[in-house]
């Protein structure tokens, strides 16, 4: 198991100016090679603060990945802070600063005095090319340890870190099986794989999101890749109601390729979720093939004149009910003549709850070949969590009738 | 000076799964508040990698943010953990129990048994309660010292955060100013605030956004308030056109608000955009009090039918053009007789452009007082991105027109 750190260093990070996006990508790329992070820490630019912290975690880990600072001003401090926690140097490469002197003539007639900071290099490390940017990154090999620096702004990091990575497997090799579930809560989700009890060698972790379900994650090495199989196999035959497909998916990605795949063409009529699951279809490029639109119904004289919702089911049954989802959804089917049309209407709060119909009821209503069903579902959540929650179902449930599930 | 420092847990945050966002947002409102931070930690759920973080971090900090780890499941370590750096016991509240018990049984019939795993706190801890999902935070004091611990799901830790901010005040008083401007690229307003030369002793920070503009944010000391309020006069005074007000806005709340206030309804009609501008309004809690609805016109033929669209046009000018633009949005009125109607027609990609209508030309008309006006936005962006932008320009049209600034 060979065990990997992160840094990141930069005030814009620990000021929150800027999300770390570098982490997450950096991470994702250690965990597919097979590292271990356990932890990822982002820095002050601090020269103390940094060299002290790369002196402590290089005791502890295989390989530190060190991100920022780079730069030619006053608070770049990364290459002096890690070339004093390895008690070596630093010296100007003439060649990588003449490389970006030119680099910098092109951009501006007055060069900043500073700017060859950047050709400063630690004693024995290796000089990674920034094609991007003008400060280049740096590789130390240590015995039985390697420290990898790279300059912060991600459109410079990331092809820099492409190159190198191939370089950086751990000695590992893994198999990673991802499955995602949706409409069981991720706590009875983790009572079953309990219950199932994996194999001590199979790391299993669960992520639960609002609008696209549980993540189940099953890490092994492949040697076992035939246990880690099964357990999946296992796991699925419990929920197999619930089991949206192998891989971390999105339940919008899922609808417009099985639509594609079927020949079919979708319509949506909303109430509470207000265009939500809409937008979500509408996020997925080529959509346009297999969306047809959908009618915003929130104001009942819009359900009445767009979507020919019926004044007595609503005087009768009111908005919220299982007559007026019908009718929306046969509403959205005579208007744009689409395969599979999917009604949602319910009460997202906070104010407009009754004792009947408290603030989380909704009804989702989805009419396709011939047959219009309707589900009744409870959701008491935040006005938007419910919003994710319930343009998940509403999703889930073309899934579930183009995939012939129901 | 007053030192905190962060600290997020979870192994889907080390390995690269899931965004760090909650981290940004504490930073963000600790330094607002004159807290120092040095270094945010991403931990993996790990009892002893906690624990001893937490124990060792006590030592140079004022301050202890902990997020994440609270859940029911196996790998929710943190209560655990901080009790142990602390030498403290946890034990179970039984009424806590009882209320997380009450609120599982609302969603489902059995329920799991390590749910009351929640309720348990850390001996002298107090709890914050958890409006939005089920595992409460804590709090605790120490002598000079604080330790906050929150849940994980930004939509829970938020409300949470927001409610406790107010008591974790740094020793320094100070005033902050926030604009938010909508349609003006960051760097231009950077550029200005450099020409304005605001006074040393001001903090000014800037934020981009995709879908609400650009936030600046002064802070400084609140015996130069006269200072501070000057320089923000001065850049609005730069930028008046594209000023939408003091605060970190939403656009969507601003113009609900504004609706409200002028007793004004509006209805949407969306083409590119897939029903986000409806999703951003009906995310705004009372949304029902001014919005009427929207037509989702994706499909050509929905734009004939429901929206009335003339098929001429369509053929003359494309789906993508000021001609359609304007008849889709008075459309929109004649469905739903709102006061205010907006209609954006573009070409999202990444595929649909032409010469002439490249791929992120986009049109945006509003009808508002027997006045139908349309503009024409060019935005090449990755598809969601552009949705973003064009979404933040239909609800900033709109601001507008309900402020008299058009």
């Amino acid at each position: 198991m060979q065990k990997a750190v992160v840094i990141n260093t930069g005030s814009e990070l620990v000021e929150g100016r800027t999300l770390n996006s570098n982490a997450k990508y950096i991470c994702e790329k250690l965990a597919e090679r097979g590292f271990v992070v356990k932890k990822v820490l982002m820095l002050d630019d601090d020269l103390d603060l940094i060299s002290s912290t790369v002196s402590q975690e290089l005791l502890d880990n295989d390989l530190l990945i060190i991100t920022g600072g780079l730069g030619p001003t006053e608070d770049d401090k990364t290459r002096e802070a890690v070339a004093k926690a390895l008690n070596r140097s630093l010296y100007v490469d003439q060649e990588l600063a003449n490389k970006i002197l030119d680099r910098v003539k092109k951009y501006y007639s007055k060069i900043p005095e500073n700017i060859v900071k950047q050709a400063e290099v630690i004693e024995g490390a290796k000089v990674i090319p920034n094609e991007v940017g003008t400060a280049p990154g740096q590789l130390i090999e240590l015995p039985g340890k390697k420290i990898v620096i790279l300059p912060g702004p991600p459109q410079e990091l990331i092809p820099m870190f492409e190159k190198i990575v191939n370089d950086l497997k751990a000695s590992e090799d893994l198999i990673i099986v991802v499955m995602t579930f949706f409409g069981i809560p991720e706590s009875v989700i983790d009572e079953t794989i309990s219950q199932l009890e994996p194999s001590k060698e199979i790391k299993v972790t669960t992520q639960a999101t609002y609008d696209n379900g549980v993540k189940v994650r099953l890490i092994a090495n492949k040697s076992i890749s035939c246990k880690v199989n099964e357990f999946a196999e296992k796991l699925i035959k419990k929920f197999k109601e619930a089991f949206v497909g192998f891989g971390d998916l999105k339940l919008e990605e899922v609808v417009v390729n099985l639509l594609k795949e079927r020949g079919k063409k979708l319509a949506v009529a909303e109430s509470c979720t207000g265009g939500l699951i809409s937008s979500r279809i509408v996020s997925v490029p080529g959509a346009s093939q297999v969306f047809l639109g959908s009618v915003v119904a929130y104001d009942n004289d819009v359900k009445i004149k767009v979507l020919g919702v019926s004044s007595d089911t609503l005087k009768k049954f009111g908005a919220v009910s299982q007559e007026c989802a019908m009718e929306m959804a046969l509403g959205i089917e005579k208007l744009t003549g689409a395969d599979i049309c999917v009604a949602v209407t319910g009460i997202a709060g906070p104010t407009g709850g009754t004792v009947d119909k408290p603030v989380g009821t909704v009804y989702i209503a989805v009419k396709y070949e011939n047959n219009c069903q309707v589900i009744r579902l409870f959701y008491p959540h935040e006005r938007n969590i419910f919003r994710m929650r319930i343009s998940g179902h509403a999703l889930f449930e073309v899934v579930k009738r183009l995939k012939g599930m129901i």
